[in-house]
């Protein structure tokens, strides 16, 4: 079974500019959709998370190579790992394609550190943290 | 003296998109960036509103008749008037406009209730009130 | 049979703002989202429209009340209506719900007019123009 | 005399989300601002290049290290600096600060190839090439 899990969205004209492509940021914004979707296939959702347990997951590190571009109305297909899981920190990978024809148009990785809302270093609570090792490329810590 | 403010912007490339002007969606923001000198210009920051006494502006409408585009790195010209201020409700208008050419971009309004953190209709504290009765364009009531 | 069409999204955590709801501006994405899928359902690709027959839709007006805000993964609802249709002027009317719970979140509409690539107006081409005319709530003039 | 380009600006509310804090794609978002105001100080504006050289900087790579927070009507320092320059690859870097208190809140680059209208690479145009190779770190090549 693959862990990994996949998000398709299509491109809105907001997120083209004026070189007709996706500008580059919106690539990040559909990196955090891709973990979004990690979450719920992994057994719940991140928005209980931070309403129930106070913890947040803030980025710490985002990267991201652009090989081709992207266009509006296309269909991307966001295929999210997470290649890191400790108690405190994370990593997702992401491979973003075109749907329709599978060319690459993108990679990159975000790297995550579990916050409270004083924004102090916490744990990922245990539920939430098991969930996420079932489906962690690498083996727990 | 004039009661409105005027703001000086510079369009960002991540504001235009694949017709070569800036998308529509951005004058909105243009006009929450207009709202943030008046109230500065008023004698207050709005966010210490939001901090100290839990008031936030909630947006009840909006409203924009887009004339000629706007393009990557022209600068924008805001012209913001608080055109109605009841203890609950305000009104603020803009004119947007190309700083350079004085030509007429955009106009539009926003309507306005205020909200305590738990989103109930709330008065604006008397002090910002005060304030913001003096730059407004109408008697306040 | 129905005319208008729906759109289904889930709110982005960068939708959110500090007030923990939907930023107000990201309403106008939304409604755009539906004008794209308001032509597909009609017979046409937009993008196809823009590329193929060089004329474009810009916006004209741009308005929206704002009822209950909507928030981090809540699933939107997006009914999107062609209230008026002419050779160079089209309006559009939304209608922007929670998709779980039906509470409406939002009214608004959008006027625009069809350009070429050079800003001046221009005529819907007729096949795109019959099309929408069938989906059109008026009857077109 | 520093090579590189200081940029303010203020936070945007449509800039935050619900952490409270800015939305993490923004940060890109000025990174661009700190391009678009290098090449200004170098000599020549961006935006001339796209017109009237048919040239484009399109983006192969970015990355950001967050390490503090920025929150809505913080001022931001951008300091920009052209660490690589060859005729089709140039490297930014950008140093992000609070502009009151000195504090650093983000590290990044970008790394980018010039391009044509058709997507194909290109060198700089001469002019500008020799215009950035004044301001550039590295010696250029």
């Amino acid at each position: 079974m693959s862990r990994s899990t996949e998000t398709t969205l299509r491109v809105r004209y907001a997120e083209t500019d004026q070189m007709g492509v996706v500008y580059y940021s919106n690539y990040l914004v559909w990196m955090e959709i891709g973990r979004t979707d990690f979450c719920l296939h992994s057994g719940f959702r991140y928005r209980d998370m931070e309403a129930e347990d106070g913890v947040m997951i803030a980025v710490a590190e985002a990267r991201c190579r652009y090989r081709r571009p992207a266009r509006y109305d296309d269909r991307i297909l966001i295929r999210t790992s997470l290649t890191s899981l400790k108690r405190r920190i994370l990593t997702f990978s992401y491979d973003i394609r075109n749907a329709d024809t599978g060319e690459q148009l993108a990679t990159g990785a975000t790297v995550h550190v579990a916050v409270g809302a004083d924004g102090a270093q916490r744990s990922i609570p245990s539920r939430q943290f098991d969930l996420l090792s079932t489906r962690a490329e690498a083996p727990r810590e």
